[in-house]
């Protein structure tokens, strides 16, 4: 059974800081095979490459080709149905049109003592983008990550994605089409996350990663951070509901279990002032699980993760949501204003009871990689800025280097570094 | 001596290849006790950290006092030299001023489909700042870490130091007063870091940490990038000088030479299109050497991983610069714009014959705390919001979800998570 928490209790503090620190990311001790799996592909590059993905994923890219042909991309966007088609476009046009308002300025101005500072923006040069393969092959994610990389002006974009017995999903090569990705390599796991950082023969280095993958992914990711840029270290996807008892609770009932079918480690949360309603919605979960094709996974990280929270009045729920500070935050009130407010640490927030936070997952615009596992406290959804990196700059004529210069030297001097002061003072003197 | 290339010379692609690989950055396999020392941490807390504490810097916080009292600061403050006391408040005010204009804007929009959508700031509860102990403690990168955080807004900025043999220097208290630091613990190394990430008894847990520190510390931060935020991975400082005959011998090798005196791994390379200046260069660095109480270090620097590099034309340092990403680039020039404008990849730039890299280290306003090791082809300097996240949000009225809704069903559906499609379809059946 779900868990019930009422905030009234006498045992609700420590029952709810239970449920904040419960652990549920793997704890897979796989840093040594990925760091294994890393040095191998820094020194035999594509020949260990090949050799991990005819272990791995039974497939042989020597023989079998190890980039997806131009003619297979544009026949697998062709095969789409009309309707998926409209629904790709339209995703593509609205994520596109969100990311290209989160382009940052460049700034250049002269202050008062006569020195010209500032900073420019510029995109990096390649960004490598991973696909999980199987079940996870999800097209909408190759949107988010991929055109907030477009939208930056990223000149190259090589995408990864394993090909486990030689398959891959027509909908993820759609997409890329739809994306413009310049290369789709068929190769997986730590092996090619490595290969994208160091490059290879076949493949040129990139200087960001980002995409979702499996512990292996991840992990080589963290392993790699340094060496290139990265989105996040990503954990298991959360939904915190905050619901009023004049939602039907069938619709609240599906955005818990739309967080639940992920996986079994995901995780739904429903604050509520009314015990009544929270009754109903725990009835309308039990109705509708049957229903869903991914019943078991849903079923099991409902009993598992979910949590149904009773509050005496919803406001109370901001402090506890700060404490979650979870993924995804849906407000399914009439005014979702003082609640919006309130709370501090979210991924992102979905205002009011027509806005079911799986719209955002699609086609809201915003990207959907988003801080989990409470990182929402310090970290934010991948963006346009991920793919750029920023140059600050400064220029002193003699005048404002005499206004500003002395106190260099003098901090320069403080601090024991003499050729630090007289790079300056040489100036002031000269 | 130091490495001259000509890029006209038959092996200069090679060379200059093998001088953009050089590894400077210490191999130190320090990880594993890293790993033990973040186990104890957050297993025995307080304990833990008393006993690295005592062991390594020879200072018992138990007996001694584990942070340093307001007393103290104070009087660190108010003993400094008129001088010295303007000179920080004067880097403080430009840093304020410079970094007042990063801070970024909210958005909130209705679009043509009648979405509300947006994005808003906030910044982190709360920042840890290390602060290094010994040679190495400048209250320059004090100020360069902890103004952002107060820009940005962050309500508490603890600080950790370690006091070896129980000594502080007195000028990172000073600039700690004049940051107003909420907690100053007199503890250092990868045990304060997991000490901030986790939290103790003593010590709230922060969300961000930054700062400087040696190979530990720089390993902790790597190995609890995920639990908290963290600035950068951070290397051996660089400087890339491009200067035209024109310039002062003798003011260009100070500039080459406040980076050599940081560090024997630093690095330092001057690009000329005039093979005189490059020896009249290479001879004031050998007369101004002996005069520098840090010449050891800077000699070492110098011999190790110095350069004078002789291009035809000057713009033809462009590209090459870019390869080498560097954390400064000085254009040293009469009109630095084209440069400027050609170069892609730096950390910062400093713009013409009166802009020495040092008066960026102090009190040229942007930060000083930069990318290094060629990561400015993908990563920022220190930033306002590198202590801030930002929250996306979505809103659907039932026109606005009916417009855009049924392009999501359609994906869900297609990406097989039927709960995702339900909670959007119950909505527009509703």
């Amino acid at each position: 059974m779900t868990q019930r928490l009422t905030a009234t209790a006498s045992d609700f503090a420590a029952a709810f800081t239970a449920l904040v620190n419960a652990r549920r990311e793997a704890d897979a001790d796989v840093s040594r095979d990925v760091a294994a799996i890393i040095a191998a592909v820094r020194a035999n590059g594509d020949a260990a490459v090949a050799d991990y993905t005819r272990r791995f994923d039974r497939f042989d890219p020597d023989t079998a080709g190890w980039t997806v042909p131009a003619a297979e991309r544009r026949a697998a966007l062709d095969g789409l149905s009309p309707d998926l088609r409209r629904a790709l476009d339209l995703a593509a046009q609205r994520i596109a049109a969100y990311h290209a308002a989160q382009k940052p300025a460049d700034s250049d101005s002269v202050d008062a003592a006569g020195v010209r500072l500032g900073a420019r923006w510029r995109p990096v040069d390649a960004a490598g983008l991973y696909v999980p393969g199987g079940r996870a092959a999800y097209p909408s994610s190759l949107l988010m990550n991929a055109i907030p990389a477009r939208v930056a002006g990223v000149a190259r974009l090589a995408m990864v994605t394993p090909a486990p017995d030689g398959a891959l999903n027509p909908l993820v090569l759609a997409a890329a089409e739809i994306a413009s990705i310049d290369e789709i390599w068929r190769i997986g796991g730590a092996q090619a996350i490595a290969a994208l950082a160091y490059g290879t023969a076949r493949i040129a280095p990139v200087d960001v990663i980002t995409g979702p993958g499996n512990a292996w992914v991840a992990e080589a990711k963290r392993q790699l951070f340094g060496v290139v840029g990265i989105d996040m270290v990503a954990g298991p996807s959360e939904i915190v509901v905050v619901a009023d008892a004049d939602n039907d609770p069938d619709w609240i009932a599906a955005d818990l279990l739309s967080q639940a079918e992920h996986d079994p480690t995901s995780q739904s949360i429903l604050f509520t002032d009314a015990a009544g309603f929270a009754d109903a919605v725990a009835a309308a979960v039990e109705r509708r699980l049957p229903t869903l094709a991914t019943e078991a996974t849903a079923r099991a990280s409902w009993q598992a993760n979910g949590a149904i929270i009773v509050v005496e009045r919803l406001i109370d729920a901001a402090p506890l949501v700060d404490r979650l500070a979870p993924e995804h935050l849906e407000l399914a009130v009439a005014d979702p204003a003082p609640l919006f407010d309130a709370v501090r640490h979210a991924g992102s927030i979905f205002l009011g009871r027509y806005t079911p936070e799986a719209v955002g997952d699609y086609v809201g615009g915003p990207n959907h990689v988003l801080p989990t596992g409470r990182r929402a406290r310090f970290s934010s959804g991948l963006s346009v800025t991920d793919f750029m990196k920023r140059t600050s700059f400064l220029s002193c004529d003699s005048a404002a280097l005499a206004a500003i210069g002395p106190a260099a030297v003098a901090l320069a001097e403080a601090e024991g570094l003499p050729a630090h002061a007289a790079s300056v003072a040489a100036r002031l003197d000269g």
